[in-house]
């Protein structure tokens, strides 16, 4: 059986990534599992430990940092959040895709380990037009526009980290795009080699009887 | 204005690579122009040069082939058959994607000069199954029986050398698998980034004011 993919979605926030998984949940062709991270913040009413996060303890969280079993993780109001490799690792190894959506820093720590990801960047429709945008306001302060500029500049620098960038100009085409990127990868020689190296049994048989 | 890109659409003989080019060129959405082949062998009735082929002397070919002005290019009964490198950089420079369909050896020829083509190898449907339909055939002597293995051992390996591999198991499938490549290859960020480095002209700007 050949392996699954594993499918990052990332991009500045404020971009809709949410939006886009929501999208593609809905239309749910089931071809792939969403990746299910863990936490240490508190459990709320309604939520189911492994299906909403893995919920965990400081202490098996750091533990699991420690022992290199997160894919990535970071910190926010105090409490740990991250992806744990096994859960991703188990589900490509059982040939299913699964999906990750996830911030910009914890896509560049996924990277790192798994680089054989399809990392995919949302960006902003108008980051074109920012240029024209923010200065056409004309109501900001010269130090907010500055900002403004060096945060779209940081945001084109991570495109780069990328290997498809995504307009989310409206999400049903957005959602459209992404299904294309993974059907195409689908067909890549370097996925597809492994199921046709069993002709390779081939081989082994015809050298063994000649 | 972006580049256009060089899709070739290759794969061993008798493979189907006309057909489905055919296809593609019935849905005839616009999205590529096709490579015109140069030739040396006489014009036929109802042919008309640079729709049909380029036909030359074969001195002005074999100048062209001198002068580095061919892409890839054989002999085939007496006549030389090529791709002109300039039809296909023009076409590119124009912000048009090129479709190229040929044979393996071509093919192999256009990667070394242009190794930046998205290059799909077309593959017969029954490569998997090939072991036993050849061994249960059952009437064939040995010696056609190792030929055949080995020329589907060799074509096994031509795929390593391309970017995607697609089954020719029905034609409109075919069709729809290389417009879907073709689709998300146009993502790619490689391919993308140089539009959003319109916005590094903000960055220019931003820089020289500041």
């Amino acid at each position: 059986m050949s392996k699954g993919m594993l499918i990052v979605l990332s991009g500045p926030s404020g971009v809709g990534k949410g939006t886009v998984r929501q999208e593609l949940t809905r239309r749910d062709k089931g071809q792939f599992v969403y990746s299910v991270s863990m936490t240490t913040r508190k459990m709320r009413p309604k939520e189911v430990d492994g299906v909403d996060y893995f919920f965990s303890t400081v202490d098996e969280f750091q533990q699991a940092i420690k022992n290199d079993q997160m894919l990535e993780y970071n910190q926010y109001v105090g409490n740990y959040y991250g992806t744990p490799r096994k859960y991703v690792e188990d589900t490509i190894n059982q040939g299913k895709d699964i999906f990750l959506e996830i911030d910009v820093g914890g896509a560049m720590q996924v990277k790192e380990k798994m680089p054989e990801g399809v990392f995919i960047f949302l960006t902003p429709p108008d980051l074109k037009s920012l240029r024209g945008r923010i200065t056409q306001r004309g109501t900001d302060s010269a130090a907010v526009i500055d900002r403004r500029m060096e945060q779209a500049i940081n945001e084109i620098n991570l495109m780069k980290e990328y290997d498809y960038a995504v307009v989310n100009d409206v999400v049903s085409k957005a959602a459209d795009r992404i299904e294309t990127i993974i059907e195409s990868e689908h067909l890549k020689v370097e996925r597809i080699i492994q199921d046709y190296l069993k002709v390779s049994g081939v081989q082994n048989d015809y050298k063994a009887n000649n």
